[in-house]
């Protein structure tokens, strides 16, 4: 793999975590822009797509290094796809990112009640500009198909994993091991591409 | 298919010819943002991408239609990929589209005289929003491959055609028979992959 070193355009510990441990096996450090100093971009909020290629691009430019970022988000069939784009800000920006994830994940509770469906799909769109001046990004985007749980159970992983029950499982995606949650995940499977695109470069 | 009529994001009277004849078969109508007193998007010109989704937020935004935009390019091996995402405006920004063509084409000819190599291809990167709320845009592109002519030749199509020999054919690109151009070029192949997307979606 080409790129040894890589800036996440991201402040998310939960996101480095796991990008870490899915790169570990290519020699790749990766470094996120919080800890070069560098500010987060404004995101335009419309689609996964623009958010992810505004944050690679802001980072790329400020540290003029490779830059990966990640959008995502649940989308929730019962509520038009929301919490979507909006889905980290979802009760509102107050507060540490612990206190906002469980914010979140009461409000998408409270409102699923009385929901017919609870269906809903994890889903992640990578960026990865190999410098400031790449003119071909690259894009990966993975879906991650499943349920919201009635209750959040586990303590793994972030965001809604909670309440995020994987089809076919019995365990939400916060009571899987990092490991296996990174092999079926929504971020786990668009890296998988992303690397795919890389290596069937010339 | 469900689009009966879109926004282009663009005034380009070329893109619109082209994209016209290659949506007829499915009695979709295309209006430019400038027959709609739209004016057109600030484009970052990083990439063909990220232009192509800013002109098409852009114009949805503005009109609450669905959007269609492009952008496109021609990529010179031997210049290092230029004119790329600044095609349109390689010799300035000064007069009209014919007047840009013919001194872009000639730029172009003198920066790649005594070139080893006039390899070259067409790209574009079309980018389909169904509305303004679309957060999963639909993107398609496409490359073109050829050679840069010793000189210009014919009078079809727009931009580099007079000077864009496609791999295999003796005729330039601005010989071309529109119909035949549509079938083979970048944005023709683009766009038979956007309506593949689009088919393809529930």
């Amino acid at each position: 793999m080409p790129v040894r070193s890589i800036v996440l355009a991201s402040g998310n510990p939960g996101k480095k975590a796991e990008i870490e441990q899915l790169l570990a096996p290519f020699g790749t450090r990766v470094v996120t822009q919080v800890e070069l100093g560098i500010t987060e971009a404004e995101e335009p909020h419309h689609s996964f797509l623009e958010n992810a290629l505004a944050k690679a691009r802001h980072a790329s430019l400020a540290t003029r290094l490779p830059a990966l970022a990640d959008d995502s988000g649940i989308c929730v069939d019962a509520l038009d796809g929301a919490p979507g784009v909006h889905s980290a800000y979802y009760a509102g920006r107050e507060g540490g990112r612990a206190e906002r994830d469980a914010r979140n994940n009461a409000r998408l509770l409270a409102e699923l009640a009385g929901a017919d469906s609870r269906a809903a799909h994890y889903e992640c769109v990578l960026v990865l500009m190999r410098g400031p001046g790449d003119v071909r990004p690259l894009v990966a985007s993975a879906q991650w198909r499943g349920s919201i749980a009635r209750e959040p159970r586990g303590t793994g992983g972030f965001g809604y994993d909670p309440l995020f029950l994987p089809e076919g499982m019995a365990q939400t995606a916060a009571e899987l091991a990092p490991a296996e949650k990174n092999r079926i995940s929504h971020r786990g499977q668009a890296l998988a591409k992303l690397l795919e695109l890389l290596h069937g470069e010339p």
